[in-house]
């Protein structure tokens, strides 16, 4: 009998959600219904609106990355894993919202309300972060839900990473209204790449070697 | 031949519906497009969309986690139950339309509006939970479709815990016009942690002992 | 290797686009935003609203069913019926604009508007259940597509309701301007009850006997 | 053990991308909410924003046509085949931004903003076919990531289709400012259909014989 069993659902549950936030990104960048001749220059004023679809698209395309990654790695599922998989989840369909709230800033180019904006983003990019940390320090304690033969520092490096995202975003969001806004917004751009870098993919399931 | 049978295409047609209804909600959600320096407060005034957001995402994972223990006991799917689950849809994804009224009615703050605005969320709720009893109740007399080897008291248990939730939400909608407005509110938010806490994993499929 | 093969992919991505349809129809019931002590009487007036949902949801809910019930009769798909099977989920991916145009007429209560949105509403209605037609017709020339042991008369039955539909629909749009507005709604209700109540599963693949 | 391995999840993420972005291209489709008996001139006065709907609605369909019969090649995936696969998901996920553009600059009957609109439809098409070689070029230094039996010219038919767009879409834009501006559009209609008709299913997996 061939069905999604153990970890199957969750996974196919939690990828829906992650192509419906990655897909949804783009209804914030609104056709901007011009006045004759006024195309270019209102695509162009938008700027910020397709920033922020590339930041956040960048940033879920990575969770994705590693939450494949990770679940490479779970050979089942209990309640208390699928709670910590539905925090991340939950911060995770937030995000489109502080996306919106700093492209709007950015496009109204109030100072004030932008420094707000960074840290909305950062607090919720940031909780993203943490959530990590529950699933990576609930499996910690649960070797029994992991396959067999995983990396040895596999959850160290893991737990590392999903550390430095938490006090990254903190200090984007410490640094807004003192840095020029340009630098927040490049440490939002710069650590999900970061992230993908150096995410690590390779324990195939099954007899095929390892590929990456 | 590896493909999905029986009960798959069932629970990755419901999973796409649950992935969709959670991740909409934030929808309800909106960037405020405030005027200088007025972001922050902004941001603060719409706490009943937070809110709401909150509840009905927990709602939605709990149902998703219910629904993920129930299709682990079940082998076969027929007409009847897709239907009954179909049901159990139609209700869930219309969950978002009482979440967004009864955000609307805290923020404009109208005494008349939110007993309304109650008593429609609790009427939804209720009937989510009334459609769970139709499919334990199919299910009851058709022991065929289940799998082997299930907990005997399993499906007395969840009559009574889908029971609970329509006594629950009757209450709610029924003290909604006496009671201060935060007690039916925080009885939406705790009836789904209920769920939650209660639901029961654990009857794994193949050869793995039970994890929960 | 236990991944998706033949028709599994079309199902997946089908299953996808009939959840993200029966699942947004929920955006055009919008929260009312009334005036104070209003709401009770603005959610009221929004029923074609909700009934359009209603109608909407069970035809969608139907067409799953009965694209269930086909899938599980088919063992391969080929070029042709992948472009057969967009072109039934194009129409169905449609149906949410004319239950809109449909609920805005009914809501409006013009009776010129109302007789075109019911012939819109006939006509995609109608394009849908022809797209079924050109499924059937293409699978009765390729039996090598199709699972063994088929019930003889499976296609036979299957294309006489098909027919039923388009010849439905296209009633219900010609009599919408004599018609009290009242009888094309109920031909629109009646229709997809009718496909879902003679739709029949029961081919289990693997050695289940039939449930049905 | 049966759950999605080597290429499943990033299948059905994708799948789930697809889905969605062909799905919601029905909401630059507005019920016109017309004043008392001009529903049916209003209907018609969007024509453009049906022909943006189909025209879209062929491409994505046709994306998901070719993703089927590359992924069908493939048997594992490492994280750089994931990455160019996402980058693939954002020039696609991108798209009912211009198609709106679009629609929204064919509907204004306003020449200078419907050059620009189809300059930009043009440049994210373009895009998008540029992202399938990046595929193409690193699968070209990586067989050990493809299935055995492939027929020997598939990559190279690909490549040379997959330029074919991209020069294809190149041209539309160039000639946007000169040519009427129905040339551009029945470029973007006819590429698609092309892609469709060219594209080729047929290695099966498992002992299937080939059926296209």
């Amino acid at each position: 009998m061939a069905r999604l069993t153990g970890t199957g659902r969750a996974e196919a549950f939690s990828d829906g959600v992650f192509a419906i936030v990655i897909t949804l990104l783009i209804f914030n960048v609104q056709s901007p219904r011009s006045g004759p001749g006024e195309l270019l220059d209102d695509l162009v004023r938008q700027w910020p609106a397709y920033l922020g679809y590339a930041t956040s698209f960048i940033y879920v395309g990575v969770i994705w990355l590693n939450h494949h990654a990770l679940f490479e790695r779970i050979s089942n599922i209990d309640k208390p894993l699928n709670i910590a998989n539905l925090g991340l989840l939950l911060t995770t369909a937030f995000l489109p919202f502080p996306t919106a709230v700093l492209a709007d800033a950015l496009r109204a180019d109030d100072d004030a309300n932008l420094h707000i904006a960074i840290a909305l983003y950062a607090l919720v990019a940031g909780l993203m972060c943490a959530s990590w940390q529950i699933i990576f320090a609930y499996l910690d304690g649960h070797p029994e839900l992991l396959e067999r033969g995983i990396e040895p520092d596999f959850f160290r490096r893991e737990k590392i990473r999903a550390l430095l995202g938490v006090a990254g975003y903190a200090i984007a969001g410490a640094i807004g209204p003192f840095a020029p806004e340009l630098l927040p917004s490049l440490i939002f751009l710069v650590l999900p790449i970061f992230y993908g870098v150096t995410s690590h993919h390779g324990l195939t399931r099954g007899s095929a070697p390892t590929m990456n």
